[in-house]
């Protein structure tokens, strides 16, 4: 039916219809009052769920245009970072960080994996000479569907000098995330995950540390200059153009996420990922990453035996309206990934359980229609018993 | 979550993305050109829905609008009219009789019944006199999930010059009927139904035979003076104010109508159904009305033994956000009624049986958690096989 999809992404994930409608509102003066007001009071409330007194700077870009200004403004060619990656977006940090001059030491772990913060510790603690500006790190692995134990990451680190930054993009607002009590200098995140809204905004919060390393940055920088932005957030306006659609969006769901409240929403997020391992299970399906690092946004299930996930994808889409992510490089048509985080509540994931149950049967793999509904809705009732 | 609810009422409906976005256009001038051109297309392809080359008429109004139409215009003071009930629509179309002054003699059915075409036939057999100026009949009745088949009811009419009129409010476009080839004199319906736009339109359609009566007949009627709207109606216009909002909307809808195709609208109505019906009774749960006379559009069930239908609701809507509707005067607490009418599809089905079972044990009830799902998922595999 038209437009009667579960997109069951990890971003871009579904809008609220009053999100939506927050975003049909008319065009206001970048420059004028009430943008001041809109602007000022949403930076304010973003901190809240940033956890944290740091500047938070809203730029007018995708998630990755956070992760680049997280690089330009605070490596200048030639210095030594490390990258901590552990799938796509670790590799993509590396990417942009070689790509502004920077010298990376990139420590892999294997896709499905969390980062060891032992082998971190290893090599700071080979940095006798402090060479390291920065480590980069990612907090949810949206690729495969990992979460990073960023405290133990971030102790890894210890008193060296160097920057702790941090890609959130899939992570804030879905999980646990304290940018002060973690000792976070950067924090990357973005709209259209568990902000509900769409895709179009990017966050980024900079400590004082921070602050005063990009105010030395060589690196050439205009639209991702955070100091600039931060001057100019100061009079409640945007070096340039603002997408204000979104922030209009962001006013409503950030409301929203205030009305649930933030560890109501938490909850709600890993009772929605528990629910989506049981049932996964219960179809006799296998998933790709070990319960204890288990992302609360996004699950990663490996196709079975004989058959390729882009199939099970197709069959999920085209006959049932159920879109889910597929798999990126190594994992391709290996495994597909469920999305469920933002607007997502235990419903939802009862039917992409019952559509990929179906899904299966469809092409000829073996599986108990039901059954996988049923491990889930048991974890549904012990959770709300 | 806010606003994240299943709509399963036999009406409203839930409606569709882009029916909302047809009602958030420009009011325009009801009196212009663009209104003249909205409106006669819509009374166009209607007409394709009623399956008639007869006028359908367009009232901003509820389906009991409609309804009260189709006596004001057709019955004067003193006339007798037969009223066909087998529920609480039924008796609505015997009040709206009996309070514009017709004599009424109404043939009651028990509630979850069909009406039985002979003792229609041998009413109007009695009627030698042929006092009998008009036959009401139900389509489908909302209040207990029943459809009369209209077709051998209005041949129990013959030949008695009675007009032949019919409330399909929450049967027209969720299944069968045709106006001409059934030889339908008025059939009433509204817009909240399996038009999937929000309530606020009534269509009449009425035959050559009927204005005939229209003419002649001295009820009083200002509002919905069906001879003044067609007047209105020639020159693209209507004798008041329309609701321009539901008109935008309903272009829209009646497009999506036809994209599907009329005839695989009924068909995915009637696996709905069957779904429905094979979830329900896979739960234990028992149903108000027998297989060959349930209806397309809503299926009541009773609630089981030691419970009481209020409660397995509340369950449903406060726990999981889904909203179905309860039983009507004698049916009131007994049955719970499930509408799966206008923009529903087979996933959204089984999400509401999942959170049926799930109700059912919270309230302490017996029931085999994925039973009632599975069920209707092989329903669902068996149609597409």
């Amino acid at each position: 039916m038209e437009e009667k999809q579960y997109l069951m992404l990890p971003g871009p994930t579904t809008v609220p219809p009053n999100v939506l409608r927050g975003m049909a509102k008319p065009m206001i003066n970048h420059r004028g009052p009430e943008f001041k007001e809109l602007f000022t009071g949403l930076t304010e409330v973003l901190k809240n769920v940033f956890r944290t007194k740091n500047d938070v700077i809203i730029f007018p870009s995708a998630g990755s245009g956070g992760m680049e200004a997280a690089v330009v403004n605070f490596i200048s060619p030639g210095e030594k970072v490390v990258v901590v990656s552990i799938g796509n977006f670790g590799d993509r940090f590396a990417k942009i960080c070689e790509t502004f001059g920077a010298v990376v030491e990139k420590i892999d772990f294997p896709w499905g994996t969390a980062a060891d913060p032992e082998l971190l510790a290893d090599v700071i603690k080979k940095d006798t000479d402090q060479e390291i500006r920065a480590v980069y790190v990612t907090h949810n692995e949206t690729s495969t569907g990992v979460t990073n134990d960023l405290p133990k990451l971030r102790k890894a680190l210890g008193d060296h000098p160097a920057l702790f930054i941090v890609d959130s993009v899939s992570g804030l607002g879905a999980m646990e995330l304290g940018t002060d009590a973690w000792n976070l200098d950067v924090v990357v995140a973005g709209s259209q995950k568990s902000f509900m809204i769409p895709p179009g905004l990017s966050f980024v919060s900079v400590s004082e540390r921070a602050w005063e390393v990009a105010k030395k940055c060589t690196n050439a920088r205009y639209y991702w200059d955070l100091l600039d932005a931060r001057k100019y957030a100061e009079k409640g306006q945007t070096p340039y153009t603002p997408a204000i659609p979104q922030l209009n969006a962001l006013a409503e769901s950030l409301q929203m996420i205030k009305n649930e409240g933030l560890p109501q929403v938490f909850a709600r997020h890993r009772l929605l990922r528990d629910m989506v391992r049981a049932g996964v299970r219960a179809q006799g399906l296998e998933l790709l990453v070990a319960d204890d690092v288990a992302s609360c946004a996004v699950t990663a299930v490996l196709a079975p035996a004989g058959s390729d996930a882009d199939t099970i994808r197709s069959t999920l889409r085209d006959r049932f309206n159920v879109v889910v992510a597929g798999g990126q490089n190594q994992l391709k048509n290996k495994i597909f990934r469920i999305g469920h985080l933002g607007y997502v509540q235990e419903l939802d994931i009862l039917t992409v359980l019952a559509a990929l149950e179906m899904s299966l049967a469809i092409n000829g793999l073996p599986v108990n229609l039901g059954q996988g509904v049923r491990a889930a809705q048991e974890i549904a009732m012990k959770a709300n018993a």
